[in-house]
């Protein structure tokens, strides 16, 4: 069943709001089976309203529209969906006595304006709204159900669910399609190395649809699957899903949306280990990260942002030497400030950065983009050199944290095994 | 002059991802005086797609689309492209090599898939993507200009800015309106109590509109005026802007649109100053802050991110009996952290911050929200409490890093008079 979607209002078609409403119902009306075929947006113009309800009517069996049904003069949805229907619009007793009820409560007196609101078109069903003065309504336009809603987001999503879901679901057909997706969070390759490890996913699971997106720093890896509820789509789906998770391997860090330092810190937590960071070319993003997981401080001891290499000495005993023979850049380097960071905070590993997240410091033989780090545990201490420049110090930053927590996570797999 | 903005996407059409690219790129067309008419968006279906080209390229004389730029078979945009055309696509060589430019950087070989993103449609015209992979494109389709960009939001506004907003400025008619914006940021002030001391300006500045807009941390006051290129905006603007900056008076720290790192970084350097910073609750934020700004290293010289006590002692010397005395979120304590962190680093200031980020670890005394920020200097040190509960974890770690880097800003205006 195929669905559109409309948003109305100035200040989403000059930019100046975001639109998250369109968002929001889309993924509602998907996960009820219905195909959301098109997003549109226009602004308070009565003409062009009508004209795109009648456009959508024509194409769509089930349409959302949000906004243009408040008190003022540029709230426009009731007469352009009567336009489009061709019918009138009329004072509607339910939703004028909705509206007095609801302005009685904030001791607010009716004006002509706010009587406008109960002004519907013909023939179009009054929908309660439990949150707000604007009433919605429901219309049958050209071979299409619209839902006409208000643009506020509290209450769209109160009426949706309350109002448009259960009555969407009343049309569809008993053996109705289910939509499916399941989502892989994957660090360490491209978005091309990951979409050619996976270009047979097609032929061995007809039907199962692959979605790539970049999600800086992460690839996010998506599987769709769509069909009617008899045809054992979970089984499918989990086959691809697994078929999936075996091509990838350690590259998936989460299958359930989590960031990266939120997988760390389980893996932490379950092997009852404490983590200590020392931090230069990430200048402390990896704590940052770690400490936004609520109960990071059971694991997470200590971080030195160590910019100065005095600090690298004073605070972690970097040894002097060690930084006039090799430099700040280098795994010795790295290695002694994961060492130290262990130490200095009694945790169980250490994990340490340094590099260039530019514009400026690079040399011939250490580019910007260059990063080292070092990693030290129970076992010993290892070090890590790698280069990747994105052209910008905070995509730099990123990814240089991205790829030490995901050391350490593959560290702590390993140490499971 | 009519445009049209395409969103195209499975995320987007099924509602995973919000679509903010929209929005952005109607602010920045009706800034130059266009009418955006409508929003768009689908999913990754060659038909539609290619119908959806055709049908904007009758109606609009401007448009963008983003999205389905990348290397993977569901970055369809070229394809599409070339069928609403009646054109087949072709390797775009100058595309090509911007691709293998853009992967060598990162040492990444180029694959099949990659470049297909230089496949482009015959006629295009190639838009270098500075900071991605994936090239964008112009061509007319119909009686309308077509730009075509990624989707990801930071390489679609660099582009945007950079390759579309001039080409459009070149269409449109030499006796255009000019629309001009000034933005303040301010910290430390509600929205409401902004838009309180600025209540006068319509009428003292007729014509000049104010839009305050709450951009998480930040407040940005914005002011816009409009009209013809002889009219004296310029000054009129100004004198405006005076009124504004003189009523905010040290609430706002930037009109240039920086950071509060970046403003705090200027007068550090300013004043020959050094920084060390000693975080609890903002968990490496404030750091992570101020390295973001290129040649942070001349005056940051050191971060602690001392969630355990022991680190506290430890590392800044925090007196073991201050602890257990009044606690690790109290004046004192910060006092003891900001002085220690100075101490170890040899810095000109020390910044320190404990407080209670949430969702946990809240008391009756001590609520979820509060912080305590110390401030070390050479005049001694100096400590301040605030209680801002945002609700969210991350949310209050941003005020708390915010509101310490604000204090030190002011002190630091107070160090130069």
């Amino acid at each position: 069943m195929k669905a559109e979607i409309l948003a109305t209002g100035e200040e989403i078609r000059t930019g100046a709001v975001i639109d998250s409403n369109s968002a929001h119902i889309a993924r509602a009306l998907e996960q009820e089976g219905l195909t959301v075929v098109r997003h549109l947006c226009v602004g308070d113009d009565l003409a062009l309203l009508a004209a795109t309800l009648s456009e959508i009517g024509a194409r769509a069996e089930v349409a959302v529209v949000t906004g243009g049904l408040g008190p003022t003069t540029d709230d426009l949805s009731a007469a352009a969906a009567a336009r489009a229907a061709g019918v009138a619009t009329a004072l509607d007793p339910e939703a004028l006595a909705a509206v007095q009820r609801f302005l009685c409560a904030l001791n607010i007196p009716l004006s002509p304006s706010q009587q406008k609101q109960a002004l519907l078109p013909e023939g179009a069903g009054w929908l309660p709204n439990p949150v707000g003065s604007a009433p919605g309504f429901q219309l049958a336009i050209g071979r299409c159900r619209f839902f006409f809603l208000p643009g506020v987001p509290r209450e769209m999503r109160r009426m949706l669910a309350d109002q448009v879901l259960p009555r969407v679901r009343a049309l569809l057909p008993a053996t109705r399609e289910r939509h499916l997706t399941r989502t892989f969070s994957a660090f360490g390759d491209t978005e091309a190395a990951i979409g050619d490890r996976l270009a047979h996913l097609p032929e061995k699971f007809p039907g199962v649809r692959l979605g790539l997106r970049a999600h800086f720093p992460e690839i996010q890896v998506k599987l769709y699957l769509g069909g009617s509820a008899a045809a054992g789509l979970d089984q499918r789906l989990a086959a691809a899903a697994s078929w999936v998770r075996q091509r990838l391997g350690p590259v998936v860090f989460s299958e359930a949306g989590e960031a990266m330092e939120t997988v760390v810190g389980r893996l932490l937590l379950a092997r009852k280990a404490t983590l200590a960071v020392a931090e230069s070319c990430t200048g402390g993003l990896v704590s940052h990260w770690l400490t936004n997981v609520p109960g990071s401080s059971g694991y997470f001891l200590f971080g030195g942002v160590t910019y100065a290499n005095s600090a690298k000495s004073g605070v972690l005993g970097v040894g002097l030497q060690t930084l006039a023979r090799v430099g700040a850049v280098h795994e010795e380097t790295v290695r002694e400030m994961a060492r130290g960071a262990r130490r200095v905070a009694g945790a169980t590993y250490g994990l340490a950065t340094s590099g260039i997240a530019g514009p400026d410091g690079g040399t011939p033989e250490k580019p910007v983009g260059t990063v080292c780090i070092g990693l030290a545990g129970p076992q010993g201490a290892d070090a890590f050199r790698f280069r990747f420049d994105s052209g910008r110090r905070l995509a730099n930053k990123t990814l240089f944290a991205m790829r030490a927590l995901d050391l350490l996570r593959r560290e702590l797999l390993k140490a499971a095994a």
